[in-house]
C-alpha cells in the first residue's frame, strides 16, 4: 500500500492549520459554513450535472482508491502466466480448464477460458482489447470527476466571493463592518482553492497515473494470454513479459 | 431517465438563492435586468456569430437532451442483433427483408436493408462509418455551442463590470454611490459566472460524455450488422458484443 | 446564406451601446481614441508580426466569409457527379472530356481532367488530396490570424490600461483626477474584451466550422471522382456519396 | 523578403510610445533600469535552465529569421527536380552523378547522390525523413525558445510587481510615495506584457508558421527524389509536385 | 556537461536578490519562514498526493540530472555500433558473444544479447521498444513531478495570500498595520511565482528536451541492433545511423 497521498493530505492540511494557529487572527476568522456549503455543494453539484447518478455514488469510492492504491504485483502476475503457459505446454491448452476457477486476474481468466473454449485467437484479442477500453472508459470518468470537482470548486469559491463583495457594498455606512465583509467573502475563494489543491486536482491526477501503470499490467496480460494460446515456449514468454518489471524486478526467481 | 443533471442544477441554484437569502442584503441587490441582458444576451450573440442559425434554433433540444438522457439499453440492441442473426443462419439473410422494418436502431436497420440489398460488406462498413461520423459531427457542434455560451458568457460578464467601473467611476462626487455602483459593475461577473458554472460548462461536459457513451452503442450496432453479412454465428456474436457490457449486465439472460 | 453571424455582432454592439445609453455615464465617456489605436493598432501589429503581409491583405475576405457564408449546396454536387458517372458509364470515360469545362466545382474539374487525360486512380487521389491539403491550410491561416487578433486584442488592451495606471499614479495630487484617470485606463481593457468577444474570436470559431464542412464537401469530391475513375454504377456511387447528406436531404430527388 | 514581421514591430513599439507621449506623464515616468533587468535577464535566464547553451547561442538569428524570412521558391524547386529527372530519363540515373555538386537543395543533393551510389529507395527514402525529422526538431527547439521567453517574461514581470508592491508597503508613512511606488511595482508587469506580446510570442507564432511551410518544400524535394529515383517521367513529377503550387503558380512556365 | 541551466538558476536569483538589495526596504521585509513553509511544503505534499513516494524520493536525483546533464555522445554509439555490425560481418553474429559484456549502451547490450541467444529479430524489437516506452515513461513521471511542483508552488502561494488577507482584515483597528499585514499576505504569492519560474517550471520544460533528445540515441541503438541482426553492411548501418547526426558531425572519422 501506498500512503503517500495520506501522508500528502495531512501535510497540507497540517501546514494550513498550523499557519493559521501562528497567525494573528483567531482560528473561527476561517470558518463560515455557508462559504462551506456553497463550494462544497456547488463542486458537487455541478459535477452532478456532468456525470450520471451511478458514477457519483462511486465517486468516494474512486477517492477510497487514491489512498489504498495497492502497488501492483506484475512479477506474480507473470509468473502466473508463464505457469499456466507451462500447463499448456507440456498437457495441452485443454488442461487449462481445471486452472481457469483458480486465476485471480480477471483479464487473464476470461481469456484462458476463451481460448479453451476454442475461441480463435483474433476473437479472443479482440473481447479482451474491448474489455480494456471499457475499463480505461471507467477510469476516464472517475478522474473526470475529480477534474471536474476541481475545477467547480474554485469555480464556486468565486461565485461566493462575488456575492459576499456585492453584500458588503451594498451596505458601508458602518466602515468597521468592511474588513470584516471582505474577510468573508475572500473565505469561499479561499476554501475553493484548498479543495481544488489539497483534494480533487492532485486526485485526478493521482487516479491518471494508477490508470496508465494499470494498463500496463493489462497489457501484460492480454500478451502473456495471446502467447499461450499461440503456444510460445514459456522461457520466450517470461522473457518478454519481464521487460515491462523495472531492470531490478526482472531477474527476480 | 437520468435526472442528476436536473438535481444537480437545483442544488446549485438552491445553495445560491439560500446563501443570498441568509446574508444581510436584500434580494433586490442581486437582480439588475440590463445585466441580466448583457451576459446573457452577449452570450447567445457571439454564439449566434459561431454557429449557424439551424444549430442554435436546436440548442435548446440539446439542453433537454442533457436533463432527459435516457440511458441506453444496450443490452436490448445486442439481443435485437443475435435474433437477427439468428433468423439470417436459418432462413438466409434475404429472410432479413421482412424484419427490416421492425428494427427500432437506424444504424442496424440502413445495414441490414443494404447486406439485404446485396451490397458487399465493404460498402455497408464504409456507409455505417460515414453516418457514424456524421451524428458525431452533430454532436460535437451541440456540446460546441454549450462550449461558446460556457466561455463567452464570463466574458459578456467582465465586459459589463468594466463598463459599470467606467461609469462610477465619471462619478465619484458622491461617495456613498461608489459601494453600490460597485455592486452592481459585480454582478455581471457574478452572473456570468454563474451561468457559465451551473448550466453551459456542465452541460457541455455532460453532452461529451453522453456522445462518448453513444458512440460505444453505435459501435456494437455497426460490429453487429458486419457479423450478420458475413455470416458469423449467433453465438459468437453474442460473445463478442457483449464484451460491451459492463460485466455484470453480459451473462444476463 | 447565413445571417446568423450579421444578427449576432448586431446583437452583441446593441446589448453593449444600449447598456451604455441607460446607464448614468455620458457616451463620451466611452470613447477615447488614442485607447482603440493602442488596442486595434497593437492587435493588428501583432498579426502582422505573426503573418506574412499577403495573408494579412486577405484577411477582410477572410471576415467577409464569415458574414456571407453561402450554405454548401452537397445534394447538386452530388447530382453533378452522378451525371458525370451516368456518362462515363454510358460512352465511356473519354466522353466526359467535353463535359469538364461545365463542372463548377475545382476540384472534380481537376481530378476528371486528370482521368481523361489517363493518369492513373493513385495519380489522381495524390494530387487531389494534395489540394485538399493546401486548401486546409489556407483556411487554418485564415482562422488563425482571427485567434491571434482575438488573443492580442486584450493583451494590448491590458498594456493601454497599465500604461494609464502608470500615468495616473504619477499624478495623485488631484484626487478628483483618480476617478477618471482610471477610467479611462480601463476603457483599453474594454475595447480589448469587445474586439476579442464580439468580433476574432468567435470569427475565428465560425471560420473553423465552415473550414470542417468545406472539408466534407471536398471529400464527397474525391470519392465521387475516384467512384467514376473506377467504373462503379451511378446508382452506387448516389448511394455512397448521400450518406453525407443530412437523413432529411438523402432521398431527395 | 517578407518585411510584415518587421512593420509589425515597428508598428507596435510607435503605438507605444505615441500613447506615451499624448500622455500627461513624463516619458521618464515608464523608463526604470532594474525593472527592465528582472524582467528580460529573469526570462533568458528561464530560457537558460530550458535550453542548452548552444541553442540559447542561437537564438539571435532564429530572431534574425523571423525578419528575414525569404519566401521559398518553391517553383525553382521544382523545376530543377524535373531537370534532373529529364537527364535521369535520357542518360540513366548515373548521369546525374556530375550535376549532384550545382543541386542547391541540400535534401534533394543528398537523396540524388545516395540514388547514383546504389542505394535502394527504401534506404534513401528513411535516411531522407530523418534528415527532415532533425529539422524540424530544430524548428520546434527555435519555437520552443521564443515561446518559454514569451511565456516567462509575463512571469517574471509578476515577480517584479510583487517585489515592488512588498517594499511599497513596508514603508506608507509618506502616502504621497505610495503612487509612485505602486507606478514602479506595475512598470515590470507592463514591461513584461509589452516583451511577450510584441517580441516572443508573436516571434514563436511567425516560427511556427514558418517551419510548416519550409516542411511542405522538404516534402516537394523527399517526392522529387523518389519519383527521379523510380523512374518517373518528368511529365507526371511535374504535375504530381505542382500540386503544393497555389493555383496561381500551377501553370507557369 | 551542460552548465546553461545552473547559470540560468544564478542568474534568476541573482536578479531578484540584486532587484531586492537597490529597493528601498531591508532585505528582512522579504523573509518569512511561515509563508515559506506554506508555499514549499504545500507543493510538495500536493506533488505527495498525486505521485508515489518511490517517484518523489528519487526526485532529488532528477534535479540533479537538470544540472548536471552530460550532452550524449551519439557519434560514439554509432561508431560502436558500427564495430560490431564488422565483427558480425566477418566472423558471424555468435562472435559478439565476447563482446556483449564491453557493451556500455544497455540497450544495445540487450539486443545484441537477445540477438546472440537466438531470439527472432521480431521479438529482439518488441523487447526494445517495450523497454523504450518504460524508459519513456519513467521520463514523463520525473517531467510530471516537476510540472505539477510548478502548477501547485503558486496556488499554495495564492492559499497563504488568501490566508493573511483574511487575517489582516480581522483586524483593521490599527491602519498603521494594514501595510505589513498585506505585505506578509502578498510574500506568499511571490513565493510561489519564484519557486515556479525560476525551479520547477523551467526543470520540466528541460526535462522534456532531455528526453526527446534521448529517445534519439536510444532509437539509434535500436535501428542499430535491428542492422546488425539483419546482417545490412557495416558502411550501410553508418550511413543510416549518421543521419540522426547534425550535419556538422555526419562525416566525422
Amino acid at each position: 500500500m501506498d500512503i503517500a497521498s495520506l501522508i500528502g493530505v495531512i501535510l497540507a492540511l497540517g501546514l494550513i492549520f498550523s499557519s493559521i494557529a501562528l497567525g494573528s487572527a483567531p482560528f473561527a476568522a476561517f470558518i463560515d459554513i455557508p462559504s462551506f456549503l456553497v463550494v462544497v455543494g456547488g463542486a458537487v453539484a455541478a459535477a452532478l450535472i456532468c456525470f450520471p447518478f451511478g458514477s457519483m455514488l462511486r465517486s468516494p469510492i474512486v477517492i477510497l482508491k487514491v489512498f489504498l492504491n495497492k502497488s501492483e504485483d506484475r512479477l506474480a502476475l507473470i509468473k502466473q502466466i508463464v505457469d499456466l503457459a507451462e500447463t499448456a505446454r507440456r498437457d495441452g491448452l485443454l488442461a487449462l480448464e481445471s486452472k481457469v476457477a483458480g486465476i485471480e486476474n480477471p483479464l487473464v481468466r476470461t481469456g484462458i477460458q476463451m481460448a479453451v473454449d476454442g475461441s480463435t485467437p483474433d476473437v479472443v484479442e479482440e473481447v479482451l482489447r474491448t474489455e480494456v477500453e471499457a475499463i480505461c472508459a471507467r477510469h476516464r470518468e472517475g478522474k473526470g470527476i475529480m477534474d471536474q470537482m476541481g475545477r467547480f470548486a474554485p469555480a464556486y469559491g468565486m461565485i461566493g466571493t462575488l456575492m459576499g463583495l456585492i453584500m458588503m457594498l451594498q451596505d458601508m455606512s458602518d466602515p468597521s463592518g468592511i474588513g470584516a465583509g471582505m474577510a468573508i467573502a475572500l473565505i469561499t475563494t479561499l476554501y475553493g482553492a484548498i479543495i481544488a489543491n489539497v483534494f480533487f486536482s492532485p486526485f485526478a491526477e493521482k487516479l491518471g497515473l494508477m490508470s496508465r501503470k494499470e494498463m500496463i499490467s493489462l497489457e501484460i496480460a492480454i500478451r502473456g494470454v495471446m502467447a499461450i494460446q499461440s503456444g510460445e515456449s514459456p522461457r520466450a514468454i517470461s522473457q518478454k513479459l519481464r521487460t515491462f518489471l523495472p531492470p531490478k524486478q526482472r531477474n527476480a526467481e
